[in-house]
């Protein structure tokens, strides 16, 4: 697979989103075969190039993830028995939209409901001293924000 | 590799440390195969089960990986041009220690400082409606905390 240099200078300032998502589909959240698919489709549509994907069973019916993406990574772990999957985007310059990956993967996971923090990593003062900031909100799918 | 399944019960609350180090050594965070030494040895010394490993250069000069432990994942994102890592550790169940692993893997890092955010993932109030809760602080390498 061939790297793409982006021309932008780059910035070590990521955009990772930590997302809990609930009332997912078990039947869809607990097939190895379906979660890669849907990670994969979610990295194409953010626009995120991919480097490497696994993928297996998480005991004791869930499945655990990680797909490494030229711009960072993206995870997924899953609990069918809850209906419950935890996901995380996280990606580093601008060619990239995570939002958007992240919105067709809870969709493609069947969930009613979303709980997501916006970390943006790598800021810093000038100084070279790193830290990050966040904000949180909830979506019901459809998209209508709580908070 | 066998995978060892624990006696308790699964539930899915999970600790996810999101780590901004600072002061990095770029000779150190600058080789692919030195990073990943460093994060297969945090796994080890936090009791995690390695499932996957991943790593390789990411552009310019740094080095970007994951690790898909049987609790969940390790990833790291290095610029040794600014001296900066990015690391997460994000674990399930009571068996692995996240911070005895994390705390090895920075001062391995060559790190001064670092910023840190513990996420406490798929807590619910007994509606499986899942979300997380999150506290931050600041250490120096030796351990003080700042805030």
């Amino acid at each position: 697979m061939e790297l793409q240099m982006p021309d932008e200078k780059y910035k070590p300032i990521g955009h990772h989103y930590i997302v809990e998502a609930s009332g997912c589909d078990p039947k869809i959240i607990s097939k190895v075969e379906k979660v890669q698919q849907i990670l994969v489709k979610a990295a194409e549509i953010a626009g995120a190039q991919v480097w490497s994907v696994s993928f297996s069973k998480f005991p004791p019916m869930g499945v655990s993830g990680v797909i490494v993406i030229s711009e960072s990574h993206i995870s997924a772990h899953t609990w069918p028995e809850f209906g419950y999957g935890a996901m995380d985007f996280y990606s580093c310059g601008d060619n990239v939209d995570p939002e958007k990956g992240l919105n067709y993967a809870v969709e493609a996971f069947g969930a009613s409901t979303f709980h997501i923090t916006e970390i943006t990593r790598g800021l810093d003062d000038g100084d070279k001293a790193y830290f990050h900031s966040f904000v949180t909100w909830e979506e019901d799918i459809g998209g209508e924000e709580k908070e």
